[in-house]
């Protein structure tokens, strides 16, 4: 039987450098200790102190449907901790609770475009950004960056690609570069969207893990709420992944709107998860630094063992779980060098090229093992890439 | 800012007997006691032994991403549940892991169907059915039945309405009428999915609960698999709906891409509530059966005093969790009926125009209240009726 064009165009056909992924994963599953750096999670589970939260709400009866926009508890809470982020007037009636950021990132393109609409997202991408638009059957058109720039989008390059555009995604701190958008870029982007009429879909689940620089969410900028689509979760910040919990923040007519959505397409999130995210949320800042210190010391990590290599050079990482290396002087594709390493040394990385053409020749290293081990693996990294360089 | 329009088109415009529901809301919120008969939901709470389940799979560190279509173990569990109830051959990869039914409502019809596409839904409906295909952009279209036929569809209302459908949605047992499809409607069904090449998808969630007749998933009639989508759930066998949690069978190819899809639009599926399901499952057919024995007893109790009534008539309630009654000798609408039963006797209950033109002077009722409770506020609502007809 046929299925629908739009589920059968999900994945573009070619080779995307996830090949690399499959095979480090098949190595494993034979037995092959293979040391991954390719992974976005971290190597620790969800505290002991929220799962007990989450077995008591459920013990207190907590098991039923709960309300599909959020239990009014948790978008308050959500609400509070955004506005006194941003600074941005934010109530319950601006917030819905998400079955984690992905079910954010497709409501809102379904929310704002419809079939044949075109969709603007940014290179680097996180690697479901191009299906999660397709799926819905839109024009999923990408925006270019270079290197050169740190991977921050330019006027020039995004005002080719507005004809017919409903919205646009961007995703600061950036995954996979490390790069955080600065204030004259967002200033920017933000123009563009007043002046061509877009949506913008923002998606900031790493905005608890800067480094250096200053994360600025879009829709503080002048008159920019009434058109942006934050996108949030607990996933990183809260080592909440497999809990699957996030929201969306938004005008509240639009917020309405996605909650009619959510009815037909989750209804709802469970709520002794979302009383687990309550729980999380009031732990406070020190909790959340505490999840984000390994992820600075890796960095710091990174930059020491990078001093020392020539050919391999480091895009700034100011934010996020990843660093993104320059290793086109090897004159290897990112995925030619993430497999000879895979092969050679057993160490998995991304290539470059899965996040899109504007990170060809870069290799994507998830910063999520422990620290030795880590060091470890990138000075072989490094190794090896000086050592193609040699011959 | 202008959302799209298929997010604005999900719910129709006017009256669909939902007002009495949240006129019912309000009088709660401010402090009225009405007795509820419109509510899907147990009265009962998950039962501990899942919950403690589901909190010693979180302890044990099952608190990271799980595999998109679900994890290996509660797939086989689903697949070897499935075989055993329909002889049909069944595997792993046979089955996705969704959270909740609605999920896999949703996903299914994007996988069948691209936006303009036709897809039919039969009356009368659960609530989300035609909100869910508009959401996708699809031309939503009913299939009436009739109350003189216990709403089971007939061939030549499927046929007029087929035309550019690529997808035909059915739900036995029944929400909200209580008619379970017999196997010559099923084999009529299935003969017209073959002949029109319809995919069909078919909502099973009431599976368990079945008081007289016998269920038939239609997946199991002559080559049928290949064209069949199965919606399964633990919200209404297990008491589970807060969980979320459910799933969609399918042939493989199609499962396959509706893991892609859920890569995009919910990324998997907490692994402790995965494993809480697990563990619920294995609990075996005498847990089902107390799950569903209050059901049994309402029902019995609405037939025994329906007996004593002339003027409402109970169309055969042969499974699920509420019955629907025919009140049409009252003269009055559903609505107008539910309107006047809430404000004279503070009863709620749903109207048929709920749930389609098909149910226009029914009243659905929701067994879903302690047994003596139940059985007054029936009474309270037959009395009523018995007045109107007399004045």
């Amino acid at each position: 039987m046929q299925q629908s064009h739009r589920i059968n165009n999900i994945n573009e056909a070619g080779s995307d450098g996830w090949e690399v992924f499959s095979k480090a994963r098949q190595m494993i599953s034979k037995g092959v200790k293979v040391t991954e750096l390719s992974i976005g999670e971290h190597d620790i589970a969800t505290d002991k102190s929220i799962l007990d939260a989450m077995h008591e709400s459920a013990l207190a009866g907590n098991t039923g449907y709960a309300k599909v926009p959020g239990i009014t508890s948790l978008r308050r809470a959500v609400a509070e901790r955004v506005q006194a982020r941003t600074g941005v007037l934010t109530s319950v009636e601006n917030v819905l609770i998400t079955p984690g950021g992905q079910a954010g990132l497709f409501a809102t393109h379904a929310a704002t475009c419809d079939a044949g609409d075109r969709a603007l997202y940014v290179e680097p991408f996180y690697a479901t950004y191009p299906p999660t638009l397709r799926a819905q059957g839109l024009e999923a058109v990408s925006v270019p960056t270079k290197s050169s720039y740190d991977f921050q989008p330019q006027r020039t390059d995004l005002e080719k690609h507005l004809k017919g555009a409903r919205s646009l995604l961007i995703n600061s701190p950036n995954n996979p570069s490390g790069t955080i958008y600065s204030h004259d870029t967002m200033k920017m982007i933000a123009d563009v969207c007043k002046t061509y009429d877009l949506w913008l879909i923002s998606d900031e689940v790493y905005e608890t893990l800067i480094w250096s620089s200053r994360h600025i969410s879009p829709r503080s900028l002048p008159n920019m709420q009434e058109r942006t689509l934050v996108i949030g979760s607990m996933s990183k910040s809260h080592a909440m992944t497999g809990s699957r919990i996030g929201w969306v923040i938004g005008p509240a007519d639009m917020i309405a709107c996605l909650t009619d959505f959510a009815t037909n397409t989750t209804y709802g999130v469970a709520g002794f998860i979302q009383e687990a995210a309550l729980f999380a949320l009031a732990m406070g800042i020190k909790f959340e630094e505490k999840i984000a210190a390994p992820f600075a010391r890796r960095r710091k990590i990174t930059l020491s063992i990078l001093a020392e290599f020539q050919n391999v050079k480091v895009i700034d990482p100011k934010g996020g779980m990843y660093v993104m290396l320059d290793i086109r002087e090897t004159g290897l594709s990112g995925i030619e060098f993430a497999n000879r390493l895979l092969d050679r040394h057993h160490i998995a990385v991304m290539p470059g090229e899965s996040f899109g053409k504007s990170t060809a020749g870069h290799l994507r290293v998830a910063m999520t093992i422990a620290d030795e081990e880590y060091a470890a693996a990138l000075r072989t990294l490094c190794q090896f890439a000086k050592g193609l360089s040699n011959t």
